[in-house]
This record gives structure tokens, sequence and C-alpha cells, in this order.
């Protein structure tokens, strides 16, 4: 495998970017040379992903790019940052010329799209694996966390959790969605966005933020963790954004939408004060925003029926929903 | 595998580390928080070592963890620039205590000897594979680059280039060597010591420079390459590197210091006009450094022997010294 010409050859980006100056030197030389303005802090994350583990052995290889590097700039926006460069690190069984063009199609692609560079880049030989690190910028102290939720906070997603959940499980060969609701949750678990614009416009209205990844009831919980707070959600909030065409059982849709991973929604806390501007503000850029409860005192997570009983948290719902 | 545990238990950093104040945000959240200064550049590299293809099966899980770090470590030596932070992927097949602990045992004791920080990480099952990320510093227009070497440039290399190539060769059964010179070799290839202090030494004298991974020769061509120059370089001063209680013939060790790989010492170019100062400066904060030759104007490499004559660049040599 030669590493140079691979990289050369298939992830050398297409046209050019906005943020080329910030590239002082690119791929080539022993590291990438980058500047972060003085107002500027930092973002860096990683995240792997392998075949088999955390996408079907037969996925679009399009797909699995577009994937590699979205759940990647999914953990800048859970920041409220700007992503701007990153690294590529492949493992590959055999270089194969037209899984490799399709592969970067969908990562550069996505990668011109949200104005990201690629600036590193290794290549060896090995099970097929993706690691991607993402650098970000956020204005200094701009940068939202996990533990600033405080009680009476309200809870908001974006978008629609447990879309990608229905998606695998109708990989996994459950048979019954109906076939457009089928083709739009395999692309949304295909095709994750990253809610970077999203995630830069509540540095100015959230607490505390998170993204969706290992589902809704476990990444609350974090939020929670971190802040030290309970909360209560409304089921029947998360049931509202099954689409009205579905076939599925509503409990099995809900069962998705809190223990799902793989969503990329971001989940954020709203202090009471900052509701109402959150709100106009909101609808002027972006959709599908959905208020789940509230930050409470204490400790752990209620979730309410539609009778506004308590129910259990049932964390073998968690296996259904994952490889 | 439970990824926030695993991370906890094995890979919280021990003691404090002298840029702390640097780490706004460490481990935990989505993203790290960093914060690089005004009159900095950001460096930034990436690296995987996979078992079986860059270390053998057995090797000492200690060994890994140091040695998939120093490889990083030493991109950013080749840059002359100061090692900051770090992300870690790793792959496992299984999560086996005794095997992690003395894996981040010698990622991590090497960390806190060149204070580097670890600031994200990410777990996954899959076969064994470590993919580092260092972020390091320079200042404002302060790195090395591969592009700057000009005719009449010294061309240097540190340390013992070589012995990492003889170290491979002792574990994959080759018995020629001394049972002392096969201790140093081997360990010379488990423990490479990525040169941070001499690449940031250097930024006041070389005008370009490289860290040796691939090998002597063919590393030296890359800088040819990027700085469209020719060199020769003199075989004996490579063969004089030859421990003098060595016991194998001449030619194979001149072999493994012009293409064997994993070394990671700095081959770099120095001007006439500053060859006394760096002479002269680098012997009172450093050991064994090498003149090899000179770069010349033209294309290619020439290697002269002990006649002064043309050698031929063997490289098929290069096969014997890499897995």
């Amino acid at each position: 495998l030669d590493e140079f010409s691979l990289i050369q050859r298939y992830f050398s980006a297409p046209g050019s970017f906005a943020g080329e100056n910030d590239v002082i030197l690119g791929i080539g030389d022993d590291t990438a040379i980058l500047k972060v303005a003085e107002n500027e802090e930092l973002l860096v994350t990683t995240d792997t992903l392998i075949s088999g583990v955390h996408f079907p052995k037969n996925t679009d290889p399009r797909a699995i790019g577009h994937k590699a590097l979205a759940v990647n700039l999914s953990d800048i926006a859970a920041m409220g940052g700007d992503a701007r460069w990153f690294t590529l690190a492949l493992s590959l069984p055999e270089p194969d010329p037209e899984w490799l063009q399709a592969f970067s199609d969908g990562l550069l692609s996505l990668a011109k799209e949200v104005d990201v560079r690629l600036v590193g880049g290794d290549t060896t030989r090995g099970e097929l694996s993706i690691t991607i690190s993402v650098m970000g910028t956020a204005p200094d102290a701009g940068a939202i966390r996990r533990s600033g939720a405080r009680p009476g906070d309200s809870i908001f997603v974006t978008g629609s959790p447990g879309f990608a959940a229905m998606g695998l499980a109708a990989l996994k060969g459950m048979k019954n969605q109906s076939a457009i609701e089928r083709v739009e949750y395999v692309n949304k678990l295909n095709y994750p966005q990253a809610r970077l614009l999203e995630g830069q416009f509540l540095r100015a209205f959230a607490t505390s933020m998170i993204d969706v990844s290992d589902g809704l009831a476990a990444d609350l919980g974090h939020i929670l963790q971190a802040s030290n707070c309970s909360a209560f959600i409304d089921s029947e909030k998360l049931k509202n954004l099954q689409p009205q065409s579905s076939s599925v059982p509503k409990k099995q849709f809900l069962e998705a939408a809190l223990y799902g991973g793989d969503d990329y929604e971001l989940l954020f806390t709203i202090p009471p004060e900052k509701i109402m501007m959150f709100e106009q503000n909101w609808l002027e850029s972006f959709s599908c925003v959905t208020r789940l409860g509230e930050i409470t005192p204490g400790e752990g997570l209620i979730i309410k029926d539609s009778n506004g009983k308590n129910m259990n948290i049932d964390n073998t719902g968690y296996n259904h929903f994952h490889e």
C-alpha cells in the first residue's frame, strides 16, 4: 500500500476552501501547520468506525466515507464549534480503486459542504477501519459543555431521534416498516447530518449540550451526571416524531427514539429567561426542534407516559437497536 | 467494551503536567478544549500501528504503547515543534486488563516524560490497532519543512540509523548478532526516542528536516524531492556507526542503515554559514550526530563507497528490513 500515492490520488480535496488561509501547510510534510486565531479555542475529537461493528459490512462506501466524518463533526457541533480541519487514518484489506473512489467522494463532498479541510493522513493494510480526528474552533470561553444544565432549564432535541435505529432494524431484517419510511430511516442511518450551524447558533442560548450518539436516554444521562441534576421527559413528544405514514407500533418507535443510537441530533438545555428569544430566533433559521421536558434537582431520569405516569427505563431496549 | 470506564481506568494521566493551563477541558465531553497562543502555529500529525504489520504480534504491550506515541512525537520533532496534546483511538479484540495496564504504562510514561497530554480517545472492538494524533506547536513561521534544502548544505543524521532494522532482523530469526548488540538493537526497535529537544534546537539552524521512518535513503529522497535538489552521502560514515563489538558483516549493517526503517532519528540540512555555530552548540546539549554528505544541484541521490565510487542504490534492500 503506497501511502503517499493513495492519499494523493483519492484524497486531494476538490476545489478550494474558504478557510484556505488557515492551512499554512497541508498534506505532504511530517505534520500539517495550521493557524488558530488569538481569540479562539481549539476543539479536538476523534472517532473510529470499524466494519461490522459500526456499520454492516456491505454498506455503500460513499456512506462510510460520509459517516466517518459526520460522527466527528457532530462532536464539534455539540460544543457549538466551527469545524476546521481533519486527519484520516484509513486501514484497508486491499486497495480497491472503485471502493476508494466512492469512499473519498462521500468523505470529501461532506468536507467541502461544511468547509472542513483534510490536513493529514495515514493508510495501512488491515481490516477495514477509519479513524478521523477533527479539529475545530470556538470563540474563547464560548464552547457549550455537558455540565451547565440547571434545574428549571428546558430540554430540547433537534430533528428526529430514533430514525437511525429504525434504519438499522430494517437492515437487520425487521419487516414491519412501510417502504417509504424505510428509505427515510436507512438514509438517516447512513448519511447523518452534523448540526454544525445549529450548534453555533446555540452558543448564545444553551446551558449544556451533547450529540445523540449512544441514544437519547443515555446521552441525556451524560448531561445529568456532568451537571449533577435530574430531569423528566414526556415520551409523547418523542412518539409524535414518528412519521404519519409509519406502519410501526408506537411502542417500538418510542424505544428506538429513547434507546437507539447513531442519530447525531443535538440535545441541549435552555434556561427559562432565554426560552422566548431562543424559540423566535430558532424558527428563522432552522426547522424541527422538540421540547422534551425539564431539568430538576436530584438524580436520575424520569420518563413519563401519556397519562403522566413514570415509565420503567428499559435498558434492555438498547440491545435491540445496536450492532 | 465500555468506552468511558476503559479510558477512565487505564488512561487517566498520572500526576500533573506542566502544560496544564493549556488544557481548558480534557477527556469527558464531546471534544477537548485547548488553547494555542497567539504567536504559535498548530502542528498536527496522525499515525496508525497495526499488530502484525507495524510490530510482531507478540510484542510487549508496554513497547506498543510507547512506540505508538513515539512515532507521532517524532513527526512533531521533525518540524522542530513542541508536542502538546494527543488523542488515542484504540481498537482491541478483547479488553485484557493485564495487557491494557502494560500498554497504558508504556504510553503514559512517555507522555509524562515529554509533557504531552492525552485529551481525547475512542475505544472499539476489532483487531489490535492504535491510531494516535498528536498536536504540537511551533513559533510562527518557525517550523522546519522538507523543502528548504539548498546546494552546499551539509546533511546530518542524529543517533544510530540502522539499529531498529537490525532489531527487526533479530526478531525475524537472523542469528549473526552478538547477544549484547541484539539487546541494543531490539530496544531501539521497541522503544524509539523522538528527538523533540533536538528538533526544537534545530529551528535556529536547519534548512530542512525529516524523521527517518521509511529508511535513511528513502527519507533523504523525500527531502531532495521537496527541495528540488540532489545529494551525495558517504557510506563509510554510516558504517562507522556500527557498534565496536558487533559481529555482523559491515555490508549488512550498511544496508540496515540505508534502507531499514523505524529509526526515528532526525535527518536535516545545515547551510555553510551556520555549520560552525551548529556544531559548537549541538555538543553542549546533545551527543551523537553524523555529517553524511552534502546537497548538490540536480536530481537523485548518490551513495559513495570507501573508495569514493558511486554505489548502486539497492532498493531491494528495503524488503530485508521491513515486515
